[in-house]
């Protein structure tokens, strides 16, 4: 019998933790059991949940709140459908209301798995539409751009391109607004790209925002491809994830997809409550078809866990999900002097981010794009960045402003 | 210059406040200002978010993790488009993912509700559906359907048409399934709909549950609407509040929308992050037209705090949204002992929801509603529910069984 398992951590300080589980397993599912007659049971049995586990962890130091549980319970695939809505709303729907419970990971079977086509370009295929395959990418970030006419986007596009960078995204709070509308945006970025890449050589991906109602997206999405987008970023969590799987599975749709983290601060980062970082930026974003996916670093201002960052780095990378892989966007605080660290900890199939890092440079921003690309090669070189910025003034710049390998 | 408000809660024992306030209005709104020259201020002024308020709350025992702000934000209209994606991701869109904070409430402009239709019957057309204008509406759920055929899915229909409730509604997690396919099922309820109400002369709605994939929902909801459906449940949270808009606003989705929590208690219950529930649960949903919402209850099982509830009630019933007013549905661990005590807390407009308490009734489902048609006569005529159950042997039995009014 094909099931989906879902881990749960269950903070009490007095909850019988293996009762907790049987009543998840059947309040989820069947809704009830020891009472039915034998017959009902036999023709419920494959519809019910089943406890996996319960490993029940006692306060250390007899304080109130440190004791919990990690529960696995396996749900039936027969019971839902297989889009994440159903998923969810069968793994995390009413419990997640029933005390302190936090949804940590998923077994998703491959049965389940089935429903997905996954990213259409993945990390094989955003490196193919930039030919750069040996390397970490380089993403910038617009910055302070609402308020710009299409003159000042174009300016800072042109400032961010000419640095070198491989992508370049739009800030995901830029809708849809009179002075840079998505498709004029799109034309002036992409009509600056093709210039710059005449003085570079380097192709760029530069990803509008898909913004607005639902109802609409697709229409937008063709619209700004329309006018030459060669990618899109989408706020994922403020419309659900199924909604960027009906987009990244429409057959025209034919650029990838960088999936923002905007909300998700409202879900994971409590101990208690909510869903875990892994499942929400790592496992659904790729089940749901981001080709890129951006999450806060380890390393910076807004900051998220090292032993999470690697885990939603896992869920993107790993082989057995059945769909392509996603491309890790660790996001906030980045500059120059990280790129060793972000390496180490990702490997090459990662993209370097970064906004005030590239904007904030000493020399501007043309100059804060160089200066990554210079700590890239020195790091795939395996050259100390120090001694790469002897002769590398802007990443040397980088580094006296804030800071070099650990 | 029209603004949106958000209220936030940051808990941080070291922080200075103001001065986060501060990078809270300028960082998500036009990015940077002190470093602007003077005429970029002017042109961006209308852009630039403004502190409104902050209310620091020091530590009351010097504990830490006892201090924390109130920092109230001014978002200017101009800046987002006039749906919900863009409203939540420019107020807690990258700002929820900064530290221990809520979002707890939003002033919204009278400028961004022109965009939102609401509910399209509201507290006064579900009433008008039913014929039922003077009392609180009784909703029973179906329990433990998974696996039903549909005989016995009907069987448990007619049980509880006959006990006398108002609503039924689907399990929030019977999917698309072969036994009892929505435009099935729904024909075969309405239809025993009709025979009871031969026998009652109640009217009654029947919710099912919308599910599957997003752009297939308007199209499974015509199929209900066109098997006879006169009401739709759906897992607003793990679709977005948009879809529940595109939903409610379509001219030919012509039934009551109720809105299931499902998925809610990962965002609301911490005290330090996610959205508070009045919001969640409140203002939102309606905003989006949902015209009965359900929430966990402060009576049951699966509780919420009293005063959080009652925020709820007040973003559905104020009047000062210029759309429809929704029904609350307070939820789960609801028995007929508590019909008093909902009306105190919830006035007539309100529904009174039960699974268990009307399934588990000792004398059975019919009963069940019974008990609860009693309690609600005996509230509304100020007669304690102890005296009206002497001549009321179900209302009785419900009372030995649950208790009465506290």
């Amino acid at each position: 019998m094909s099931q989906c398992i879902a881990t749960y951590r269950i903070h009490d300080d007095h909850a019988d933790f293996r009762k907790k589980a049987e009543s998840i397993a059947v309040g989820m599912t069947v809704g009830s059991w020891t009472e039915l007659p034998q017959a009902k049971r036999e023709s419920l049995k494959k519809h019910l949940g089943e406890v996996y586990a319960v490993e029940i962890h006692e306060s250390q130091d007899g304080q109130p709140g440190g004791r919990y549980a990690d529960i696995r319970i396996a749900y039936p695939d027969i019971n839902f459908s297989r889009d994440i809505p159903a998923l969810l709303v069968t793994v995390f729907g009413k419990i997640s209301m029933d005390g302190r419970i936090k949804l940590m990971s998923l077994n998703l079977s491959d049965d389940f798995l089935t429903g997905f086509p996954g990213p259409k370009f993945g990390i094989e295929g955003v490196r193919q539409q930039l030919g750069v395959f040996d390397r970490p990418l380089l993403m910038s970030i617009f910055k302070s751009v609402i308020g710009l006419n299409a003159d000042e986007l174009r300016e800072q596009f042109i400032r961010q391109a000419r640095g070198g960078v491989d992508l370049i995204k739009d800030d995901e709070i830029l809708f849809e607004n009179e002075l840079t509308p998505i498709a004029t945006r799109v034309k002036l970025c992409m009509q600056a790209a093709a210039e710059t890449e005449l003085e570079t050589g380097k192709k760029l991906l530069y990803a509008a925002n898909l913004t607005g109602r639902t109802s609409g997206l697709r229409e937008q999405a063709l619209r700004a491809i329309d006018a030459g987008a060669n990618a899109l970023l989408f706020n994922v969590l403020s419309y659900g994830y199924d909604v960027l799987q009906e987009l990244s599975s429409d057959p025209e749709i034919s650029v990838p997809i960088a999936a923002h983290p905007a909300l998700a601060g409202a879900l994971y980062p409590s101990p208690h409550y909510g869903i875990a970082a892994p499942v929400l930026l790592g496992q659904l974003m790729r089940l749901a078809g981001a080709d890129l996916v951006l999450f806060p670093s380890p390393y910076g201002s807004v900051t998220m866990p090292r032993d999470e960052n690697l885990a939603i780095r896992d869920e993107l990378h790993k082989a057995d999900m059945g769909v392509k892989r996603s491309m890790p966007v660790p996001s906030a605080g980045i500059h120059p002097g990280l790129v060793p660290k972000i390496i180490r900890d990702f490997g090459l199939d990662v993209v370097v981010n970064a906004g005030g890092g590239i904007h904030g440079h000493p020399m501007g921003t043309e100059a804060g794009g160089r200066a990554f690309v210079q700590a890239i090669q020195a790091a795939i070189d395996r050259t100390p960045l120090t001694d790469y910025a002897a002769a590398h003034p802007e990443l040397k710049a980088a580094l006296e402003l804030w800071g070099g390998e650990a």
